[in-house]
Parts: C-alpha cells; structure tokens; sequence
C-alpha cells in the first residue's frame, strides 16, 4: 500500500500563523510537530516512508523535505501550479503506475488531524483490503457527530458484501461502546452532496444515512487511472504526456509544460460523482479537518473558563477564547469567543462566529498588494 | 507667575504602553510630543520654562529632561518616592518661597489633555489674578458634561466679588454660543465630594451647582505654606527642615532623608477639604484628565464605524474600537467595543467597559513578579 499525501493548500483561514511561504501543513497547529510530519508518521506502521509520496507546490518542496527528512526527496513531487485535486491524484497515480501498477494508494490530506491513530490505520487496512479485491473506489466518509454545514456529506447506499472480510471486528476505539465495538463494514455511494444549509445538514445527521465526506480515498492506481480515462480524458491525455518523464531527470521540465494545462477540476466532481464503483467505509476515528481557528477548541483542552491559550496569558473575566502568541505577554480584560492570533508581524483578532472569514484577510491583503503579509 | 508640574504619576491604566521606566506622562497619548512636553509647551504665552517647576519621581528626571530640555535643569524636583500631592506641592512651594514667596503658583497635572488652549491659559490668568489679589486657594473647576463618575466634584458656593475684574469677557472659545461667551466668575467653594455613584452624578449635573474637581490649583506661594502649616503641620515641619538645602547641592540628600517620613495625603484631603478660602473657577477649556484608554475616543477622530486606529489595519465589521500598534499589521474581524494595544513584548485586549481594570494586570504582574513587563 502507498501514500499520496495531498499538501498542496494555503490553508488562508489560519493566516496569520499560514503563509505563502509557510501553508497550514508545514504549521504545528496542533501539537509539537508540524501537521504534514505527523501525517506521515502516523501512517508508519501501516506505510513506511519509503511508499510514502507527496504532491505539494514547488516553492514548499524545500521547507517540506525539512520537516519529513525521512521520506525520500524523490517521492515529493512537486506541482508547478496547484490544479485542484483530480490532476495531483492523477498524477501521483501516474507516478506510480511507472512502478507498480496493480498496488493501493491511499490518498491524504496532508492537514488534518486524527485522535485515533489506530481506529484509523485499521479502518484504511480494511478499506486498502476491499480496494485490492476489486475495482473499487473507496471513500472513507466520517459518522457526523453534528450538523455540520461546512463539509460535503456522502449519502451511503446498500451494504455490500464480497470476498473481502466483511464484519471484522475492529477495535476502533473512539466508537467502542459498553465495550462492544461495531464492526467496519463498506457501503455502496448513493451520492455526493455539496455543503448542505443547517436544516439539511440535521436532517443529514438525524437520517443516519449521511457522511461527511474527509476526502481521503483508497483504490488501485489502475482503478482510478482508468476512471480517470473514463471520465476526464482531457486530463489522462495530460497524464500520459508526462508518463514517460516521472520519476526522471526531466520530470520538473515536463511539468512546467504540461501541468498547468490540465482542467483544475476536484476529484469529488471530476471522477467521485459519475463513478458507479465508488464505495464508502463509515468511520470514526477522531477525525478533525482543521478548517480554521475554531478548530482548536475541538483538539486542545480548555481550562476552567473555556480558554486555549498557547502565550503567557493574563486573564481577566475571559471566556472562551483561543489565544495564540508564544512570544509576548497577552493580558485579555472581559472578553470571550475571541480568537487572538499573533505572529512576528501581524496581529488578528477575530469574534469566534467570523472565523471563516479569516481568508477575507488575505483576500484583502492581495488585493491591497501587501505581500509581505501574504 | 510660576508653574508646578506634578509627574509623579504612573498611569497604570495606559499599560502595557505606561511602564515605570515611562509612566504615562512621558508618553504620546494623544499628539505627537509626550504629555508632559504638551503640558510646557501650551503654558508658553502665560509661563516661560524658566519659571515652570516639575516634581518627578527620581527614575524619571533623566529620561523627563530629554522631553523638555528648555526647562532649566535645576527646576526639577526630585521626589525619592511619591509621597502623593500634598508634600509635592508643599516641596515646591517652599522651593519657590526661597526665590518669590509673595509669587503665585499654578499647580498642575502633567497628564491631562486641554483641547482650547487659549481659554485654559485665560482661565489661569484670571484665576492668577484673584490669587494675587488676597490669601485664596483657587481651584479650576470643570464644567461637568456628563455625570462621570470616575471624577470627584467641587460644590460651588455664592459668587464672590472683589477687587480682582469680576465679569471680564473671556474669550473662552469652547463655551462660546451665538457668539456670546459667558464671563469668568469665581465662586467660593462649599464643599468637596468624593466620586460618586451614577444616580448623584446624575443630580450634580443637573443641579448645575456641582464642578469637576480636575486637580489644577492657583494660590501665592505664602497661601499655600500657611495653609499646610494651620492643617498639616507635621508636613510642614518636614518642609521646614528641608528649606535649606533646597536649590543648593545638598537638595537631593535632604529630600533622601525627610522625604519619605512625610504624611502620604493628597492636598484636597490634607487642606482643600478644612480650608475656608477656597475659591473655584468654573472653567470649560476642553478638559480630559487621559484617565483610561476610552479618553482616546474623546479625543481622537474615529473612523465613520467609531473606530480609532494607529495601526495599520485590515478591520471587517469591526465597530467602536480602539487599536494601537504602530509596527504590527491588525486585523480584526467581527468585533466591537475592544481596546487593542500591542507594544514590544506585550498585548491587552479589553472591553472598553473594564478599561478601568487594566490597573488589575498591573497589580497582577507585580504579584506574580513579572517585573519586565511592569
């Protein structure tokens, strides 16, 4: 089984701690070491390093090879220009087509955080078990634990059964009840549905029929090479032009000239949505797609008042803050659902409601032509 | 006529920009000079530096002299610990009573705000005036504007006429409607009152009988000595034994021996409140005493969403702040009401309606012995 970490995003909603010179994936948002690095390190004893492959833009490749010295340079490849997510898939696939065609890949994303490490592992094994039996596209698709309206949810269809072990039981903790821990089972998709409003995504919930959609797939790299052919053969016609180059010195050369062309088109939309083969796994393992600040409050504990704070922080009548300045005081004086953010040369202050709208920063800041900020 | 300059202030609600190395008279508040530097400068017409006086804290004279080199060095005073007002401006009283006793001091607050220069210093002049004229203790008392509670209060008496020009026209700009200006008058005082809760500043301003007690004095030198002398005499024993020595080499060994046994009592407290010969200005000069980090609403020009910034600032929805940080970018994000200061090592973030609290985080950084940020 390989790897394909996607770590091709900004992640412009943790600004100002994201950059473009430093994305989300290469932050320490939560814990000690930087989200791509433990990304690639929970997988170890499922995928050593070695099968462990990375797309990322060019101008990270540097600062990336830093924080996962551990997984070969020749496996981090390098985007030219970022082109959504069938093209970096493709890609990877094509890349691994050149040396083992029939083999897994699990596709990741290279930010988000799982708390069920195991709970996790054996749900891509089984899932990776299923992917290797057939010609399957596999979803993980997460149990919603509220009505979340900020993802895409995935309504499961009928179970299926096959050759592959269905009714494991498999200690997914996060999920183990009085003991009793449900076994991983595999449904076909009914469909995929975009970011639903609050009453849909209850109704979603309430159903029990829905997922949220994590992004993360498991197939064989013939499987999605052909679906890809199938359904978007202006990119394979790309994928193929640069077939001959990968894993060679003319890789970067090829890409330049080739990448930017593709359709930027997601793999949800490209392939997800037309495929008939698409399967789901319903998991629960702790997952967490760090999407913005509010994030934190989920992963990291909160003291008596309902603050996170990673500063020397003095606390007058706060509630419920997130405060993050590792190098300066921070007094906060009646206060609450605020999050402060400060780095060596910016400072955000955001009402908790709003932090979606953090991006808008940036926005601003580009449109503004300031740079340095950027 | 003299001035004596009290900056022995530290101006704790300005933290973290006051600090005690530069307590909030030394800093630029509101304009581009110091406060203190304000405070010379506007007295230029009425007062040459050559006779202005200033009592400081000891840490503060070198760093002081630096704002206001045009005030001769050896007028300023010194204190080895602040011993509140009333010995300070005993101390400068018996320094001036070695150079002019009969002369008549204006005691004033290096840290106020006075937006209609012109009308304070006609103010001064007149109430000069009535000073010379006879053994009167004049205090300037504001015109309330609104029933502050944060201010002591002056009761105003009958009016008092005399030889001094009662009912001249003083082209005090700030009261001037329909091109009438009221004359100055003086009136004796009745009675001092501490702050007081909302409902009595409600009535004090209604009455129209009530001032704003704003801590500027004017009396003769000799006044205020025999006053200190009939209500305090062990201060003025205190002040006795060190007249010798003041202005001379021996001033600060004296000051390091007596000053610190002096009675530790304000001057409205230890004279105004027992003497019989006060009189009070009502005066409307655009008065602010800078009490808290809400005076810069008063005083500075807000944007049309009521916000005042210095800083460069991203602001979306973001309503009635105040952000000061003058080598961060900000960013602020669906929030109101806020205090923001950031500076080298520190950052407060308060609701405007605690900005009496941040006293507190002071009061919190010497408990817990964090001495740098003090």
């Amino acid at each position: 089984m390989y790897a394909v970490i996607m770590a091709g995003g900004q992640g412009t909603r943790f600004w100002p701690r994201s950059r473009r010179k430093r994305p989300k994936q290469l932050l320490d948002i939560v814990g000690s070491e930087s989200m791509i690095r433990q990304t690639v390190d929970r997988l170890d004893s499922l995928i050593k390093p070695k099968d462990v492959y990375v797309v990322t833009g060019k101008e990270h490749v540097e600062e990336l090879i830093g924080h996962i010295p551990h997984v070969p340079s020749e496996n981090i490849i390098a985007e030219p220009i970022g082109r959504n997510t069938a093209p970096c898939i493709g890609l990877a696939a094509m890349r691994l087509r050149r040396i083992d065609p029939e083999g897994v890949m699990a596709v990741l994303p290279a930010d988000h955080v799982i708390l069920d490490k195991e709970g996790f592992l054996e749900t891509l094994r089984f899932a990776g078990d299923v992917a290797k039996s057939g010609d399957y596209i596999i979803t993980l698709g997460m149990k919603p634990d509220r009505p979340e309206t900020g993802y895409g949810y995935i309504k499961k269809g009928s179970v299926v059964s096959g050759q592959w072990p269905v009714g494991w039981a498999v200690p997914t903790s996060s999920e183990s009840k009085d003991g009793v821990t449900p076994p991983l089972q595999v449904f076909k998709v009914e469909r995929f549905v975009e970011k639903p409003d609050k009453d849909t995504a209850e109704e979603y919930v309430k159903s029990g029929q829905y997922l949220w959609n994590a992004g993360m797939f498991v197939f064989k790299v013939s499987t999605i090479l052909r679906a890809i052919e199938k359904f978007m053969p202006d990119l394979y016609i790309g994928l193929l032009r640069m077939e001959p180059a990968l894993g060679t010195d003319s890789q970067e050369k090829i890409l330049s000239e080739v990448y930017g062309e593709l359709p930027s088109v997601s793999i949800d939309y490209g392939v997800m949505e037309k495929a008939d083969n698409v399967l789901v796994v319903p998991s629960t393992f702790g997952w967490n797609d760090v999407g913005s600040w509010t994030a934190i409050d989920d992963l990291l504990p909160r003291n008596e008042h309902g603050v996170v704070a990673h500063a020397e922080h003095i606390s007058i009548d706060t509630k419920d803050c997130i405060v993050y300045s590792p190098k300066k005081l921070v007094a906060t004086i009646g206060v609450s659902d605020l999050i402060v953010v400060e780095t060596e040369d910016a400072l955000l202050i955001c009402h908790k409601s709003r932090a979606q709208d953090v991006k808008k920063v940036v926005e601003i800041l580009e449109k503004e032509g300031k740079g340095k900020y950027l």
